[in-house]
């Protein structure tokens, strides 16, 4: 069974993988709806309810009462809400007391009162389009979900009117079918429609809720208006019977989408119009849901706590809705991850935090990535072969070798990333290469592994594993990581112990890739493993033998706390080097050293929050990033072995989410304290937490 | 020389023809920028200023102070406005009083302080793309236009730095053109653009307005900043010169716009992308302010008053901005006015009025809106051939013989209007025909205006040459006129005197074309002739001899005076038949008695408001439209020779659009008394006021 969640006020990014487009709801009282081309929770009205013979109507909260386009004003100052006004004044919003939430990896589901409603929106794998036929790519990839609603009326004496609808409608999609499908559309991007059938009727009207549930002048269906913006479908139900309905919700984008680089929506070559996705999604239907239902019973039989499955759902459905399918003006797939509220476009050190989830449902997407970087977000600075933080944002494509983030002259948020995006490229090459079984692609590949391991070595000028050369690019300035709105403790590249691990693991991962690739040990594998023991070395002897810990960075005396210190172990087993993380292994030392560290570190007043529990990054910030608290938990729990209360703090961080970042689905950034978003909302990175089902 | 208006604080909607996009600007400390598919102001700021060495900058109030986009503050909490309040606080805003604000036909200028800012939106014609070449066409069809800025630095004893920037951008033009270009683009759909010259930089971040007075660190250029939402142009004025820039600023759509009926916009088949759009704007540069100083020429060298000037001209820019050129699927233009705010697609109502302005400057347009009428939004009831009211809303095409307004069952508001847009359809044709000589089309077509006339001759059941029999598609209700949203002297079709003297004209129009087609008399136009007659009589017959006016409603003792009693006499002269309207001509009798009734309620409190002094179109309504009043203003003054002070209320009519309707560029339904608008908001029907510039 699903999650029943305990608050349900809060959003979810029901996002549509592929298509960069969502249907947004969950936060009671507020805009809902589709949004397209970007993440942000629209303020239109999503209307679902039902109205028992002539009782009140009863609807979920998906309303901010905003009206939306013109209403009947706009034509004639007299007949103002003469429609709207009665339509509001009679149908009554179930209470939060009154509904229950539950849910699930596929999607999540409603009840209250008579009603259940649905959304399945994650239907799991995405298949790679040049593996499979046109028709399994239709089907993998189709820009759709399903909503399924139910109106219980066994135990009513009348008849019941159900309604599902929106506003920002404008047009009826029987007008465009020929009666083929019943449902509305709002222009060409967005829809939704189910198949003709005896007791579904369209409605539009000024007010869709009051043309549903009061009908014409005798009770008659009234007459399309189509010039309101408000429209839906309206279901019949007999005394005595419970009627289910599967309505499709499918999103549609012609033409060029993207500056810098033109390329087409991936889909407009499957589809030709979003009648044709809704009228396949309809068609589908069945094998969607079983696919659906497969996918929750993935959860449901795996040991993790309903705290973690709704974590790792809610973090699904928002990272699809950041995920955008291109088609190059060449006809080839070019893959997207959107930054959320940033709208960066394949931010890479969100890249290798998320390849373990493409690993696993669509490992060709990373791989595109990594050849999407290599081609055309690379460089070389002075020091050799380097990597951009990102391609671009907003759908516009930087220059080649440039991102958008980036800029010249700071120490600080926007500063280059050269080292660390050299090592998340490393980092995902070996995830991909291992997990995906492409041995092939890696030999291809083998010059750019190469090129960045000697790029690596030469930032480190004094030969001790750890990077202390800036790349020239920042033109006097300094560079950062990814942790960039984190204090100093994490925030500066040279002499950080969080990177210095991640270099750490990424020379072993890639030495151990180099001696697959060339079957044998070779000048760079052995630069690799010798880079490896002096990082480790170095790393080790930075350890404060009095306090147990290591300090974040390793200048000016610094004494933070920092729980991704242990980050980088996450990555050797999966490529092919788990004997690395081994505390009796070739590198137990460092691993017995980490863990000391973590253990000590992770004490209330330290990196536990000592308000609320949940974890903090550093010691010396409350701003605190779930995607990476995630991440490490796998560490502490999978690779360290340390598994206790203080590892399982996932109430706290399920109640940040659904309580103080209940706005932005899904917020990475968020105060320690209190979960309250500080940054990074409406966020695709959250998906590390697959690594919860990693089998032991 | 430009018409200097007294009221600066209003909103013009520059469109670019077909194009459905436009640059809004003119409410002070409102918001400004282009829309497009839409005609509703952004929300956005537009950046137009300078900075004189180490003063204070000082800008055009063209922004609302809002932020766009995220600020640095999204990524990190203590960059709050770090940048952004220097940029406002250090810039000063242009008061109204400092500020010349200047109209002409082909745009607007606004001259404060050493600053010049000329915006050239209208070039005139709008060839037929399937009459000339290719490169023709994209001269005559381009969607650009032009903005000349000057900065007076003559007396300046420092550098000047000049700024045109906006909100809601989102990359730099240099990136995607190699250079070749400078300006910023929001994503693909629209940006502003320059040659590279010496003295010219691109500028983009938090604050645009920052960035390019204060620079960077030592005064010189900053990197651009790609995550921003604000970028421009910034230009370096020595001491001593005046330096003038013209910047293009274009509009591209790209893909499927529309639905119901598939098309692209026209221009996506003459351009490749919106870079094309503005390298050849920039190119054709000189050709471009060529033709729009002949057409300031045309309204300076005219007699127009500078108010009337100033109507026209507004009205032009307003109408540009809801037109679409469309791409059918099989090749063919398809062109579409947009209802203003109400966005309904090719209004047939309108179409009629708007037919002089066509006539003028794209006569193939008005044969086109006739040919698609024709062929998908015309219909038979029970009584014959009639035309729906319009051919969808918001770029959604309604089925074929439907419109998106009429709703079955009403008397008012939404009901049929199937007689009024048989008569437009005739009108119209009947002009098309004349003005643009095309006997041919009118050949072809003489099928249908056969068919219109036996319809129309169908719906008057005793013979009077007025309407009285409903189409049976109201099932019940009654159609209504136009003026649906005026009080019932105006608004019900049967018995209407406004409609009936529009039906005798459309009888003696439809005569003419008939015979001139037929090279002789037939049933036909003897049938036309007939029915003229027999109007002229009913019309003259309900002339009440006392009052000396003719009521507005031919039922229930209705004491309504109505100008567009008038209105139907403005069409004649244009169709072949100048006789019918003479006072000593074959319908002598009705044009004096119309005279005479237009003599009697050119009064104050009847129709002149006894507030304001502009013209009521209804003694019972104080809702009142100016594309109405304009063509009502040309047959009194040129038709009926009625030209005194209660004709030339044009500084009241000017004065409404600049002050009571200043928010809604150009507003047709307003408050007599005040000017306030009260719907059709931003509309493009004011073009009727192109009647001003017959010659007698």
């Amino acid at each position: 069974m699903a999650v029943r969640v305990p608050e349900i006020d809060y959003y979810s990014l029901h996002g549509i993988w592929g298509a960069y487009g969502s249907l947004v709801l969950g936060r009671l009282g507020r805009g809902a709806g589709v949004v397209i081309g970007d993440v942000r929770p629209p303020r239109g009205g999503l209307f679902v309810g039902y109205r028992s013979g002539r009782e009140e109507p009863r609807l979920l909260p998906f309303s901010a009462g905003v009206s939306f386009g013109l209403g009947a004003s706009a034509y004639r100052e007299d007949e103002v809400d003469s429609s709207r006004a009665v339509g509001l004044r009679s149908a009554a919003y179930f209470g939060s007391g009154e509904i229950e939430r539950y849910v699930s990896f596929s999607g999540e589901e409603w009840r209250a009162g008579a009603l259940s409603f649905r959304v399945v929106s994650f239907f799991g794998e995405a298949p790679d389009p040049q593996a499979v036929t046109p028709a399994a790519a239709r089907e993998g990839l189709r820009p759709s979900m399903l909503l399924r609603i139910r109106f219980d009326n066994s135990s009513g004496s009348g008849p019941m009117t159900g309604l599902f609808g929106m506003q920002g409608i404008r047009r009826p999609l029987s007008d465009s079918t020929a009666g083929a499908l019943l449902g509305m559309a709002g222009d060409s991007s967005f829809g939704f429609a189910i198949r003709p059938k005896e007791g579904i009727e369209e409605v539009m009207d000024w007010s869709v809720v009051e043309a549903a549930f009061d009908g014409g002048p005798d009770g008659a269906s009234r007459p399309l208006r189509r010039l309101a913006s408000e429209g839906g479908l309206r279901f019949s139900v007999a005394p005595g019977e419970t009627a289910e309905h599967v309505v499709a919700l499918g999103v549609f984008r012609d033409g060029i989408v993207t500056a810098g680089l033109s390329a087409h929506v991936y889909h407009s070559c499957l589809f030709k119009d979003l009648e044709d996705v809704l009228e396949s999604a309809l068609d589908d239907a069945p094998e969607s849901l079983f696919r659906a239902e497969r996918l929750d019973g993935l959860l449901e039989d795996s040991e993790l706590s309903e705290d973690r499955q709704f974590l790792l759902a809610h973090a699904a459905h928002s990272y699809s809705a950041s995920t955008e399918l291109l088609l190059t003006e060449s006809g080839d797939p070019l893959f997207v991850v959107n930054e959320g509220e940033y709208q960066m476009m394949n931010t890479l050190d969100l890249t290798v935090d998320q390849a373990f989830w493409e690993a696993r449902f669509s490992p060709w997407t990373l791989r595109n990535e990594l050849e999407s970087f290599a081609e055309r977000s690379s460089y070389e600075d002075s020091l050799g072969l380097a990597f951009a933080h990102d391609q671009g944002v907003d759908d516009c494509f930087s220059p080649k070798g440039r991102s958008a983030y980036e800029m010249p002259g700071l120490s600080d948020c926007f500063s280059f990333m050269s080292y660390e995006e050299t090592l998340n490229w490393v980092l995902s090459a070996c995830i991909y290469a291992n997990l995906a079984g492409d041995l092939a692609w890696a030999k291809g590949r083998r010059h750019t592994l190469a090129a960045c391991l000697h790029s690596l070595l030469a930032r480190d000028a004094n030969g001790d594993g750890v990077m202390d050369r800036d790349s020239d690019r920042c033109a006097g300035g300094s560079e950062i990581t990814t942790y960039d709105s984190l204090d100093i403790s994490l925030g500066q590249a040279r002499n950080n112990l969080y990177l210095a691990v991640k270099a750490w693991s990424a020379f072993v991962c890639v030495e151990t890739l180099l001696r697959r690739i060339d079957g044998l040990e070779t000048a760079d594998s052995r630069a690799a493993a010798g880079a490896a023991r002096a990082a480790a070395r170095t790393i080790t002897g930075k350890m404060l033998e009095a306090e147990g810990f290591i300090p974040a960075v390793f200048e000016s005396d610094n004494r933070s706390c920092i729980i991704p210190a242990v980050e980088g172990l996450a990555y050797p087993g999966f490529c092919g080097a788990p004997e690395a993380v081994r505390a009796d292994g070739p590198y137990g030392e460092l691993v017995r050293a980490l863990k000391r560290h973590l253990d000590v570190v992770l004490a209330p007043g330290v990196c536990l929050d000592p308000v609320s529990g949940g974890w903090k990054l550093s010691s010396t910030s409350r701003n605190t990033w779930l995607s990476k608290i995630f991440l490490n938990q796998y560490v502490a729990e999978r690779v360290l072995g340390l598994d206790d209360e203080r590892t399982r703090r996932d109430a706290v961080h399920a109640r940040w989410l659904r309580t103080g970042s209940a706005d932005y689905a899904a917020t990475d950034q968020v105060d320690s304290m209190s979960g309250a978003d500080l940054g990074s909302r409406l966020y695709p990175r959250l998906v590390t937490s697959i690594l919860w089902l990693e089998k032991g």
